[in-house]
């Protein structure tokens, strides 16, 4: 059987698929850092020629106005499904870089895991989509034409994608969106992210004096920027955990009680999950549980704090300004750009007028959902039956992948959210891993779903 | 009359004074930088020889385990009242060297300012000191005794001139403290400081999560340190401005009707001082102008702020961890030692379970007052009124001088603080200045404040 032909070329060749990984994470590919500026081109540069090498027809670097694009494309028969394979290659920063216990890009394996930036996020679930492919061109079992479009920009807002999707519509036409940058439950329950939350990222500044005053003689007299940014930032959300500004909650979707029950029927341990942070209580909003407060509620965070003197030791000064990144995290039906506009209103409109105040939008990216109908879904479904040997719970997902929705609206073609990371990966943050069976687990599962969406 | 002798003296021997000062102003005893060691024992030794030479029986470099202390005395009489002057020889460091537009140790006199690193704080001030000393021998009208002790400390808190009190207290007795070291309202308002504000200086750290986390994953979810930090730290503060630890202002002394009326009638303008900082308000504790609140008023700062992602662009990050600096000037008779511990339990109690805290004390010191009925507070308004012809106000400042309060506590003397300083003088910045006529009025002031406080 053909499946059996692609099982057995994945475990003959597995571990030169971990050997090339290593190289494309090696690569420090930050795409927040402009330093890196030629990191983010050699890594496009490495993983088209990995494309061409496993099969593909055509295999490009695509220059955009940011970092480029790869593309990459094999047509087996016109009238076969297309599926467009999207991944990124770009990683986040390494900061606290003296947390991490071994070299960021200088991945090595420990107790089954890879760690280096990049191992899950998303390198590793990018390279395994570049291996099932492999995999199937090798022993002619390809059921569907295949498009890949790997970005260098998905950590900062996908700036050049959208205006890449716009003028390649007609060759990124494809049945299906399937995409690996989500996570799983857990490996004894995994699940097939249905819905991803869309973020409205904002830098606000407060400034006071021209310049920076000794709070000896100052002090008590005059607004200090900092302390009247965490007046400010603090009256964001309120006692109940809910985010204050006005008309916020206007367009947010209300499940059915029965979709409540649904999403709370995954296996779920507060307590296994606060013993995971080392933390005695979890905090959210009134009236809702974890699940549902990552999955299905809006969520306010500042990400980033600063001013001031924040050496070693004291300094008496007021700092003459004080700043925060805040990022709220969006459901179903907000507008992210609506809601960066409530935010700028509302902050103007509270801070007193012993400062003043400015107000950028970052980035931000639509709310998603994946229907459960949808046959890509069902495809899914089947092929993670068939390889972890239980069914996957659909699942909320507090994270967003905002240019999933400008897929959405750009191409028109909805995306399969088939990600096999998991919440011990550590993604973001310093000792990312992947661990070696997710990587096995997500190889095998891949040329499954070709199999049943070719159908 | 003797008074004349001296003043002639002194109008005779004014440029010799300032050669001389330019002298002191080109060592380079800037004592937080250990490569200046041996400039802080030449500027020591050069003191010493300055006093011996201006009529000191004795006049000594006391090595200490810092910066050595040059003690000198004149004791004209075993029954006649003992004045002790403290300085300081040491300076603040010149950074930013940049934005100094003359080298700030080779002094130049432009505009009828003296400018150079110490010009004002405090060699200028302590060198009028030495020379009306000098003139007092010179013409035989010294009516005190006369003691002499500056440090060479100051700029880094005095770590050993405690130590050099507790040891030398029979040496050091005295009837009054003269100090040098603070400013004036103007040249047309003279004024005596007769209050500074001590300090608390607390970091605070928020502890959630053991790692930095996702905020797509977990926002909403988990307690964000960052957002629970400005949660704490605005509610330290409420919105009349007053601070909201319990038991802060319980030894808060009230000034009278009367008191605040006196502090009030310093010519000020909000207007000015508004558009001097480019604010469109003040802010402050509802219920006090802003003098009361620098001068008689405690208060809270944030003088640093940070955690979480703080560089260009984004990241979605709910930090582990978000801290702050926060220091507390206080008044009479509030301890600054009891006002950390209030600090801190205060702190503990408001967090909530959802995360930790780390309260650390980072240093203090107490506030000071002299009191306007002291003797030598009516000889320094007499001695005022006769040289800049104005009877001088009672200033409340919000610096402090930690080391005065010291000497309160260890040698049991009052300190008046009478000092020729003004905003002007751009202390601790670059292009340090000191008026001539400044200097001058010092210099005419000093013998007639010997002169009173003798009687």
């Amino acid at each position: 059987m053909t499946m059996d032909r692609v099982q057995t070329y994945i475990n003959e060749n597995k571990g030169r698929f971990l050997d090339e990984l290593f190289e494309v994470l090696r690569i420090p590919s930050i795409s927040a850092q402009s330093s890196h500026k030629e990191d983010m081109v050699r890594c496009a540069e490495h993983l088209a020629i990995a494309l061409a090498k496993a099969g593909a027809d055509v295999a490009e670097v695509v220059p955009t106005e940011g970092n480029p694009v790869v593309y990459a494309e094999k047509i087996v028969a016109p009238e076969a499904k297309t599926v467009l394979v999207y991944g990124h290659y770009d990683v986040m920063p390494v900061d606290p870089r003296e947390e991490w216990l071994t070299e960021p890009f200088e991945p090595v394996v420990k107790g089954g895991r890879i760690y280096g930036r990049g191992a899950d996020d998303d390198k590793g679930q990018s390279w395994m989509h570049i291996k099932a492919f492999e995999a199937m061109c090798a022993t002619d079992s390809l059921p569907c034409n295949v498009k890949f479009m790997l970005e260098g920009e998905e950590e900062i807002g996908s700036p050049s994608l959208y205006g890449f999707c716009e003028e390649n519509k007609e060759r990124l036409k494809a049945d299906i969106i399937l995409v690996s940058d989500t996570s799983m439950i857990s490996l004894a329950t995994p699940s097939i992210t249905c819905g991803l939350r869309g973020l409205t990222y904002m830098e606000v500044e407060v400034v006071g004096p021209n310049k920076d005053l000794h709070s000896d003689l100052f002090g008590g007299a005059v607004a200090n920027p900092a302390n009247v940014l965490t007046r400010l930032v603090a009256s964001l959300v309120d006692d109940e955990g809910r985010v204050t500004i006005p008309h916020f909650y206007d367009k947010v979707r209300v499940l059915s009680c029965e979709e409540r029950e649904a999403l709370n029927e995954a296996p779920f341990s507060q307590e296994a999950y606060m013993k995971a942070l080392d933390i005695a209580e979890v905090e959210g909003e009134a009236g809702y549980t974890t699940m549902e407060r990552t999955g299905i509620r809006p969520s306010l965070d500042v990400n980033g704090i600063w001013g001031g003197y924040t050496e070693e030791g004291t300094k008496t000064v007021i700092p003459s300004r004080a700043s925060a990144k805040i990022s709220m995290r969006l459901v179903p039906d907000q507008d992210f750009e609506e809601i960066g506009r409530l935010f700028e209103e509302h902050f103007r409109a509270i801070a007193p007028a012993s400062v003043k105040v400015n107000v950028r939008f970052l980035h931000g990216g639509a709310p998603y959902v994946s229907p459960t109908d949808m046959e890509a879904y069902k495809a899914a479904e089947r092929a993670v039956e068939e390889s972890f040997g239980v069914k996957p719970l659909p699942f909320y997902s507090g994270g967003s992948i905002p240019i999933v929705s400008g897929f959405e609206r750009i191409l028109g073609t909805k995306s399969i959210l088939l990600g096999f990371g998991l919440a011990e990966d550590a993604i973001h943050s310093p000792n990312e891993s992947y661990g070696l069976e997710q990587f096995e687990k997500g190889l095998q599962t891949i040329p499954l779903f070709y199999k049943h969406f070719a159908k």
